[in-house]
């Protein structure tokens, strides 16, 4: 089972603070790049994996979706959710990615966000995404980059000239990684790029869109400690298509 | 014009020593994954994108391919190429991928070998190649990663705990990168794995395979030297379908 961190007190109450958490998806530096990947919504069945505290799901509905089935693994998140909603379109669930069950070709969209990397087995929560989807659907999610999750120990470092590194190792030695976010002993899998998109390819995926998210120079300009961000991948965003 | 450090002296003295300089194909650890790539080969007609040596374009002939157009900027390489091939169907030329042009719908399959590093224009290239292959052929080549390619000064670190790290900086810094192999001021082109799959996907590919590529446990256990590949992606490997 997944370690379900956002259900810790401590954890939770950092993670509040964050500004996707303040100001949901405006608060979220990558969401203009993820929006640019998705179909027009209007009428569509939607499934948004790993909702957390629900800002997708909303606007999603507000945008005309017909169908949203929205789950998490957190009961707090979904509380928080479902006290924020009143648009009968959605539909909140307590879910374990790890060992979920969709039903087939029910959804035009999949959509999740910074989700995937608390998941042991991404090959079999691709199949039963895949199945899930009416072909012609597609799936579009981000990720924390490989390149974020590898090294044995993360955070910046100086190099020799004072320039800061990233320092990486381990990108092939996948599995999990225990860090401190908020709290000790927080739970993510580092998967290779390549793990994933053979993931997805071996699930019957077309992969269409790949991107590394960077902060644009507006961004910069807004928030000058971002530049740093330049320096290393934090983001991977990709749609992936079921064709037939 | 691309630099044309093959045909540098002090530079071919040294790549000549290398494995793959010498052994060919079976001095190259990701040849048997790029193998795994390729259609079969009898009767194809084959374009070798900066062939060096020749020596894929000397098995490709062995394997039966009909027709191997064999480009490289290096004329050093090319004269040693065409002496040790006796078969009718290679044709070798001078040709400098920034600037290519190639015949439209003449190739089943496109190759390249670590080349396309050393291209400044890669969406020029990618169009190109698209156009000159008939509609469901493919393009299959390596190149060196990109968090390889992107550090500011690359070369291995020992970390406070006395492990190595790969120094990871500039990643979204794209563009000319001089650096010391054999000799100084070695020019590649640091290019992200986005922008890469974006100019494929761009020209109009299809982009079935991306594989990072690893030592198998075999070669490490005849290579013990190579365990440190596991800590840092070196090559990446690709595979690029045009459907129509």
């Amino acid at each position: 089972m997944t370690q379900n961190i956002y259900d810790d007190d401590a954890f939770l109450q950092g993670y509040c603070q964050l500004p996707r958490s303040v100001h949901g998806l405006d608060g979220a530096p990558e969401w203009p790049s993820m929006r640019a990947l998705l179909p027009p919504i209007d009428g569509l069945s939607v499934v948004d994996l790993g909702c957390g505290f629900g800002w997708f799901s909303r606007w999603a509905a507000t945008a005309g979706a017909s169908r949203i089935l929205s789950l998490d693994i957190s009961r707090n998140m979904l509380a928080h959710a479902r006290a924020q909603t009143s648009s009968a379109a959605i539909e909140y669930e307590i879910a374990d990615l790890e060992t979920l069950d969709l039903p087939d070709r029910a959804f035009d969209l999949a959509y999740s966000s910074l989700a995937f990397h608390y998941v042991a087995d991404f090959g079999r929560l691709a199949r039963t995404v895949h199945r899930s989807l009416k072909p012609g659907g597609s799936l579009v999610f981000s990720i924390e980059h490989p390149i974020n999750t590898a090294p044995s120990t993360p955070g910046w470092r100086k190099d020799g000239d004072g320039r800061a590194i990233w320092p990486l190792d381990g990108y092939f030695r996948e599995g999990l990684r225990r860090n401190h976010w908020f709290v000790d002993g927080v739970e993510k899998y580092h998967r290779t790029l390549g793990t994933t998109f053979s993931a997805l390819t071996g699930a019957g995926f077309d992969i269409d869109h790949l991107e590394e998210w960077r902060p644009s120079a507006a961004q910069i300009a807004a928030h000058p400690e971002w530049e740093q961000e330049l320096d290393r991948p934090m983001f991977l965003l990709m749609r992936a298509k079921r064709s037939a």
